[in-house]
């Protein structure tokens, strides 16, 4: 079951984090982006870079966030890099996110639950597009935009994070509108995740539905996490946005268990900072988040 | 200005619709379908069939929709013909959508933003990766998701419409839902996009930051219609949906401007209902489609 994989992973590893190849083509060094004028150039480079970086993590990260944004704006060629990225980070053994935030009617709804998630079929043939574990999603559509993806879940041992309360400082203008018996927005969203995760609860007691809460909202993610027994949280916002440790803590339960830590420019670009090459200054900075989120979270061990 | 184009579009063919070229590979006539295995397969004929589709409607309906779902589930070279798709359509000189009900922070959000409405800086080029005229966004991030996608449309005079009342049955889940100040969720969001179009507002009296409003919902539509309006709406549920032009007249205003309204299965598979070739039968349902909306909606002429 695919959450309990990603929590043997956190657990192994000792570490709930996953890196966000949000791999924007400037995030590059100089030496790798010069003479590049196409997008099929920027897509080469864009793989190198995630390969080296993968090649760097996977043996102390659990997990990966790809963000199709960052590949969509290449054109077709970016797309074809996506694809890349998703299985070479797939073969290394990491638990892949498609961070995509996909949300639309029923019918559409289930291609997009098939494109990430399960099979495309072609006349008797059944092929895979853009495969990962999970897909984030967007529940504003309610249950029957999310059903499809529930579907896919559960027939191929995937899962999917929805939206519930962001790490960007508007969400809060829908997300913490107060409803008339009392409950804000966020708190009403992850009450429907949490049932539509309710058929697929692993051994760990957190299902294959999943939410995204940002690192920057401590008092929402502990009211969450106490409301949401079943959820498991894709948590963004540390580092760059100006979520830390100390405010993510209360996302994880007293296992040490109960989400997973993105972490993107804090990583890929550490070497900006830090210097070095962009592979081993990506390796030192998850090595130092691993070791900044410890202080707070004790993960269970087997 | 994209939304005077789009209306004077919709004005010089008496026309308020819009095709939607949600091209499942199944829509296809089996003599087409015949034999393809692979993505790129199916690349090529659902490419062929959104020509001939657009060959024979480009001159009495003034605008496409296309939804990336249907493309994206064929994986690299599903993109390669939705890219095909956008610039064929333009080239005809359609009003192009791209639904792609995109939503993320900003940083993410300004990517998106480029895809589909901007550039894409390539060291000292720039390039469009998915081009269109207006792209569909999901608000549930709030405003700083939305400002960059604005910036684009101020930029580039293009456009966008943010899911305010969707088509589907279990929308309301969520977008019924009545805030503490009596407000449902769908006005409340439908005020914000009034807010958010503020800058853009053209000489019909609407602005390019839309809304879409499900033909499903007359009484909401009703409702929006009145307190919107600045917000020109992207009308999906007619037909196979279940909603007619009886019920989404309330989404028009006196002089039969508003909105504009999607048509998808309807259209691409009526000659698995009526016969003939499937572009012809794709344009006697064009026809049919606005005689019948014009049998409520009165367009005003210039």
């Amino acid at each position: 079951m695919i959450t309990d994989r990603l929590i043997e992973g956190i657990i192994d590893m000792q570490n709930p984090t996953c890196v966000g190849l949000d791999t924007l083509f400037d995030y590059l060094p100089d030496d790798m982006k010069s003479g590049v004028n196409t997008f099929e150039g920027v897509a080469e480079r864009v793989f190198e870079f995630n390969k080296k970086i993968i090649d760097n993590i996977y043996d102390i990260v659990p997990s990966v966030k790809v963000q199709i944004a960052y590949y969509e704006m290449y054109g077709v060629a970016g797309m074809k890099a996506y694809e890349e990225t998703l299985k070479y980070a797939a073969e290394k053994g990491l638990v892949v996110i498609a961070d995509a935030k996909r949300n639309d009617i029923g019918s559409t709804a289930a291609c997009y639950a098939k494109t990430f998630l399960g099979e495309t079929a072609v006349n008797d043939k059944t092929l895979r597009a853009f495969p990962a574990d999970y897909v984030t999603i967007n529940g504003y559509l309610g249950t029957d935009g999310v059903a499809p993806f529930v579907e896919e879940c559960e027939k191929h041992d995937k899962g999917v994070f929805v939206l519930v309360k962001t790490s960007n400082p508007s969400g809060a203008e829908i997300q913490n509108m107060v409803l008339e018996n009392g409950v804000p927005m966020y708190e009403y969203m992850g009450g429907l995740v949490e049932k539509w995760g309710e058929s697929t609860v692993g051994k760990y007691g957190y299902s294959a539905v999943g939410a995204v809460v940002g690192a920057t909202h401590p008092t929402e993610a502990a009211r969450l996490r106490q409301v949401l027994p079943h959820t498991f949280f894709l948590i963004p916002g540390y580092g760059a946005q100006g979520g830390n440790a100390e405010m993510l803590k209360s996302c994880f339960g007293a296992n040490g268990l109960g989400g997973v830590v993105n972490n993107s420019r804090g990583i890929l670009c550490a070497y900006k900072k830090n210097g070095g090459t962009y592979y081993e200054a990506a390796r030192t900075a998850s090595v130092a988040m691993q070791k900044d989120l410890s202080s707070v979270i004790g993960v269970m061990r087997r």
